[in-house]
């Protein structure tokens, strides 16, 4: 056995026997310990900042806020937990003179799967890393977790792990609840999906990876869910009147959106689908000069910017696409320059390489003929984590067939707005149709992501005494239930 | 193109257009649609009965009750739509002074997937086959549902389906929202699972038939979700007490639930696990009596009279294996008298093969030396629908680690009962861990059985009167929401 799998089978023994004593523990000591956690990060200070930077290139501001987000994540599934209804606690009580046969009680909750596999994004060092939204939804639900680093900033992610792991020792937990592999490998990733005692897996990346860990997962003799985030291009349609009145201004926001970040956010908007009228000479003039007026930001690393310089010259190369604006590189900086492309609707549909997610400041316009064509566009695409759509508002009831039909393949859908910045809150779905995420029934930013990780348990003619709190009659915890299908916190007489 | 595969072509594109329809017709007109359903049931009257009892050799009152039970299945649904909390309305509203930026409005609610394809199962010809409680969840959901009748029952299969297309016409709702295959072979499930319109599939059956659902839809371009309820050997496990104090009480239930309705029932107890202690020798002298004095019933077919005296001859073969108590086959009846067969520990832990289900009126006895090894079984055991205990109130809380134990192997767990009987209420969980079910995260009996054919879609600084009612302000539909984290069914302001 090499030094590898002595590793990972080591990690994940402990994470059995730490689940065995983490998923017991109250809801208070869980709530505890995520609230530890974003406290111990905090106390990393400005050694985990600079790091983050070295690591990664994003400029300081960037990184506080996301630790800020990161901590304010673990915060909400704290509350989360603290307020209790999360668990959906459901009774039915007994029937004992119901005829022809008594009922029996019944009651259910939603209990921890067991360890969990987090592998850590790229794109997020800190909110979809070691400490980040899979790591908090599975701590909260009660699952040991996992995280397998990710390589492209190994010493923040060793620096937040041992965070977790003062947390864990400072709230009296199993040491396996925790457990952190740094390997810059495929190789450990396999294994920790492999492992019996896995039971889960979180994962934000590339379609290529998920792919690989959902076909992993699925060839287990149990096979385990992958919730797997696995980018999206994003359309934004902009339909007529909207282009006629504001032509200059969603230029001006959709610029900034595919330019934030040197474009490397999952919700990056990719692709604009719009019509040839009143108003497009217009936005593709205010689209140019936008464009030429930045000069990008620089990429989390070299192996980022490969890609994307590889993944934009293919498109460049497509005889039907144009590039239609370009920001200009400055000598000597490091930075990527914004690109915007063209290509014609019946290209586009087509041609299904031109639906490729491009990871990087990169989004292609869609030049549609009429309604009819920009129907047929939305209608080619894959599954997408959000869609925009830019209308006036007396022509969004015009276009309900549209928007029907972007709905069925979008996770969100905004209007007049931009996709990037995801709110971390309950109303959030961060998800979608397949290929943007590998499950579109759950999304994996707010506190709904903790559903990922828990299953329902029926208890049936078990004594008060001997159920979990959240089930017993006189509610001790004072949480919302369903009981004989009413919703209450009354406690049962 | 063959026969079959245009009429899967047809059923599948007429469910596509259906569900543009479908998904947006009022929770009221949905609800009305499923009493529909139950009322066109009701009205097939004897017909049905006796087409029934005459395709599954099933008692008439079975049957009876398993077309009531049907019925109030579809009513319970209708509830659940017209109650309408269900959805998962979730708002959070806009803050446009939030610093350093505003805050958007967002708003979520479960949708449907799309067309969702069920497999009749075979053990239950009415509540679990073509307008049981995968179709009536599924369409409840604002699914259109396409069913592959299972081929045991066609003429069942039939009546329902044209009673259900009744009911579809009876509501103005288009042709497609609901499409009947009544077919024999494999071929006509393949096409449906693989039909790029199908966007979710409901099974009830074996282990190798869910299976290989669960491998098309996963090897789909688009993989979809399929809910496999894959059978279970619905382990009791009964305690030292409670054997010395109740032998002959738990040998009767045990018995009655083992022989009822011929040992088919997907709860059905396969296995009992107990140990030598006071009691034991009480136990199997109770339960040779039992077993012995009852002559068994008739299976639903030939064919699965023949897998069953095939699968358990084959267990009868095993060296490890000792039969135990046999019923008496009667002279020229069809009756299938239940059996239980005996093995230690032991061997039970080190044969896989002595774990496979054996689907009919027969239970292995698994007999242990010690608690240690009485624990060491349930952890060999694989993922269970259900799991029973038997234990003495006092013994109970002395055997936590047992307890947890068993929990991590089954979706319902019971003290002192019997498994079979599966009460249909919102507290009800039917599924497991793999290989109970194939996500074990969702119930396939009970109102919860919604969840699996819906997802969340968010919608981001929506105008108020294009939003789904759900999410209007004013709550037109007085419906529990989660508002700014508060569970309510005020209106916003």
């Amino acid at each position: 056995m090499s030094a590898l799998e002595n590793e990972v089978n080591k990690v994940m023994e402990n994470a059995f026997e730490a689940f065995k004593i983490y998923k017991k523990v109250s809801a208070k000591k869980r709530s505890d310990f995520l609230r530890n956690i974003g406290e111990e990060i905090i106390k990393l200070g400005d050694e985990l900042i600079e790091t983050v930077i070295t690591e990664t290139n994003l400029p300081e501001a960037r990184v506080r806020g996301e630790l800020g987000r990161t901590v304010s994540q673990l915060t909400k599934f704290a509350d989360l937990i603290d307020e209790g209804s999360w668990c959906e606690a459901t009774i039915d009580v007994s029937d004992l003179e119901r005829e022809p046969l008594p009922k029996p009680d019944i009651r259910k909750l939603l209990v921890p799967l067991g360890p969990i596999v987090v592998f850590g994004a790229g794109n997020f060092p800190l909110a979809f890393s070691v400490a980040g939204g899979d790591t908090a939804s599975a701590l909260a639900g009660g699952n040991p977790v996992i995280v397998k680093g990710h390589p492209a900033h190994p010493k923040t992610g060793l620096l937040v792990a041992l965070a977790i792991s003062k947390a864990v020792e400072k709230c009296g937990l199993p040491a396996g609840t925790f457990g952190f592999i740094n390997d810059d490998g495929y190789k450990s990733g396999q294994l920790l999906v492999k492992h019996p005692n896995t039971k889960g897996v979180g994962f934000t990346g590339s379609l290529n990876g998920g792919m690989a860990l959902v076909k992993l997962a699925a060839e287990r003799e149990d096979p385990i869910p992958v919730f797997a985030e696995m980018g999206s291009i994003n359309p934004v349609v902009i339909l007529e009147e909207a282009l006629k009145e504001d032509c200059a201004d969603i230029a001006a926001k959709l610029v900034a959106s595919v330019n934030l970040g040197a474009g490397q956010f999952c919700t990056n908007p990719g692709l604009v689908i719009t019509g040839k009228t009143a108003g497009y000479s217009g936005f593709v003039e205010a689209l140019t000069k936008e464009v030429e007026a930045t000069g990008g930001a620089q990429m989390f690393s070299t192996s980022v910017l490969r890609n994307y310089t590889l993944n934009s010259n293919k498109m460049f190369s497509y005889s039907e696409v144009t590039i239609l604006a370009q920001g200009t590189k400055e000598t000597g900086s490091e930075n990527v320059p914004p690109v915007i492309a063209s290509v014609s609707a019946s290209d586009f549909i087509q041609n299904p390489r031109l639906h490729q997610e491009v990871f990087g400041p990169f989004s292609l316009l869609v030049v549609c003929d009429n309604k009819k064509e920009l129907l047929a566009v939305v209608n080619s695409l894959k599954g997408q984590l959000t869609a925009t759509v830019y209308a006036s508002e007396t022509e969004l009831p015009k276009n309900e067939e549209l928007i029907d039909a972007i709905l069925e393949k979008c996770g969100r859908l905004l209007l007049n707005g931009v996709p990037t910045g995801v709110e971390v809150c309950a109303a959030m779905q961060h998800g979608g149709p397949f290929p943007a995420a590998s499950d579109s029934r759950f999304t994996s930013v707010g506190v709904g992501a903790i559903k990922r990780f828990v299953r329902p348990v029926a208890f049936q003619d078990f004594p008060e005494h001997l159920l979990p709190m959240e089930l017993q009659n006189r509610n001790p915890l004072k949480i919302w239930r369903v009981v004989n299908n009413t919703l209450t916190k009354e406690s049962i007489e």
